[in-house]
């Protein structure tokens, strides 16, 4: 299944998504918002899967579907927890300020908890009072949990993973240094994330998602020029299932809880990658290539991004399809939006 | 107004609770959950306050009042975000360990994003894995807000505040050091924090509430002996129109975050507190007296909590009017709850 939530109130208004993107069909009356049928999936996943099956095969009164009209498919939620499952991310930012990657990293996930009431649409521009914060992109995968059970097993985790959504985590770079020096973690220099249109069952993505990952190129452009596309079943050193059960150490996780993968990330030949225009497969954040730049040349070139930049984040299948629709962001100053 | 919500479903029946606590009038007609009348405020509040007039009042069908059917205020939020505005708590966990408190500490506030979609009832126990996490309690203040736009100015954000709540905010003090080493803040440290069974309106505190301060001692009794009476109105070097503000530095903030002051704790004299047994205001969580112990002593003597144990947190008004109801919890083995 496909679901998005057009814009609506606080929660969206669900729907169900054509498998061609181009219709949909108003979920009403099985569930008013996706989060109201993730509390309820049982009992509401069998008959969203009917009303898809109903839209795919033309028995429904359909509508145009336009993902510029979607927010985030959970607009609020009651928890962000993300993960940095690609080490090599890690890695490179230490590397560029000399210092090694602890041991306990390539065996206990990181992990942060983001907030969670106020994320953005997936057009909507990204306001910030100040660029000389250094505003950031990160490409990442999220699943979308149902209730966990404390304490649960790596093993046994997978099985409440609901639906796979992309994220653009933005990301204040230079506001984190002295954010995490006070050693509480990141707060103002992590605002508001967005979103991809669409959220999927693990049975749209077929062979895609497999070992708990997803396992496709994750597409970034900045001012439309390529600037990532590692594949995110490459290098994830901790998987959805591990990340799951990490989160859920010491408290259970509520139906809707959105964890994820932390900034994609490839290493090229166990190094660290090449930019897109050098034949590699580029990055999924401004920070590391500023890194790469830094470890190689001694001085970070490529500038965060400033008003008026563009971002665009999306996942293609095999022939093409936009799995998830396009996260598409321009960066403006607050209050001119 | 005194606002509770009975147990049930996943956020609760939102009740209006008499001046004398006994007895309660169903809000149902007016807001189902205190989300809702959060996230319609201007509409709802004035109608919850002719609700409360009219049980003060004895115009109205009233139900006896029992808080032990309490869930938390708001049985799971979009954004806990828990300052540590009292310095003197910091101050103290670094002086036990040798460390200065950086200059900064006092200008600038320490605030971590914590988990909001499980909170525990008042009244329900603390269930963990294993007592050798270090079980701690940390019995704070917190406000609940209203939407908040980014950017507000400390001068303008005291307004935003609608209800004030206590807060067990349970803390896992051996996985601690581990967690903040890695970089990212805590997360398996700090599982499902309790609030109080009652949240009021400011106009309900009356000169307690001033310089968006609570003026008034924050009861802790472990084991039923008493732990801690510190003035919450003292020695909180950051009120809650500044941590308000810190937390929407770069994003909006929705309509039910609820925001924490962090351990409330007194200094005597310019130097650490003493416990209630030598006369002194004693401590509003275990850690802080262990830290005393040590600075003193040389050896934490004071235990974390152990199953069996049980903490009662309360505040009480000049009439001993027990104002948020009691947070009253034992700590038991995950799965014998």
């Amino acid at each position: 299944m496909r679901l998005a939530s057009l814009k609506q109130g606080r929660d969206g208004q669900l729907v169900v998504v054509s498998k061609d993107r181009k219709s949909m069909a108003l979920a009403a009356e099985i569930a008013p918002t996706l989060q109201a049928a993730l509390d309820d999936w049982d009992a509401v996943a069998p008959r969203l899967q009917a009303l898809s099956d109903d839209l795919d095969a033309g028995r429904v009164d359909a509508k145009p579907f336009d993902e510029t009209a979607c927010a985030s498919p959970l607009p609020r939620a009651y928890q962000w927890a993300d993960g940095s499952a690609y080490v090599n991310h890690v890695e490179l930012v230490r590397k560029a300020r000399g210092a090694e990657v602890p041991a306990s990293f390539w065996e206990d996930p990181l992990m942060y908890q983001g907030g969670s009431d106020s994320f953005l649409a997936p057009y909507e521009p990204i306001q910030m009072a100040d660029d000389a914060w250094g505003i950031d992109f990160e490409a990442e995968i999220a699943i979308i949990t149902g209730d966990v059970p404390m304490g649960v097993s790596v093993e046994d985790a997978g099985r409440y993973i609901r639906l796979v959504v992309l994220v653009n985590d933005v990301s204040l770079r230079n506001l984190i240094p002295g954010e995490l020096a006070k050693g509480f973690g990141f707060f103002q220099s992590k605002p508001s994330s967005a979103f991809s249109p669409l959220a999927l069952t693990l049975d749209e993505l077929n062979a895609h998602w497999r070992d708990n990952k997803m396992h496709l190129p994750l597409l970034s452009f900045l001012n439309d020029a390529p600037f990532g596309k590692p594949n995110a079943g490459q290098d994830m050193t901790f998987d959805f299932a591990q990340l799951v059960a990490h989160a859920a150490k010491s408290r259970p996780l509520a139906a809707g809880t959105i964890i994820g993968s932390g900034t994609v990330s490839n290493k090229l030949d166990g190094g660290p990658g090449k930019p897109i225009a050098e034949g590699g497969a580029g990055y999924s954040c401004i920070a590391e290539i500023r890194m790469i730049e830094k470890i190689q040349s001694g001085a970070m070139k490529t500038p965060f991004m400033t008003f008026g930049d563009r971002i665009r984040i999306e996942m293609r299948d095999d022939d093409g399809q936009s799995l998830f629709g396009t996260i598409n962001q321009s960066v403006v100053k607050y209050g001119n939006a």
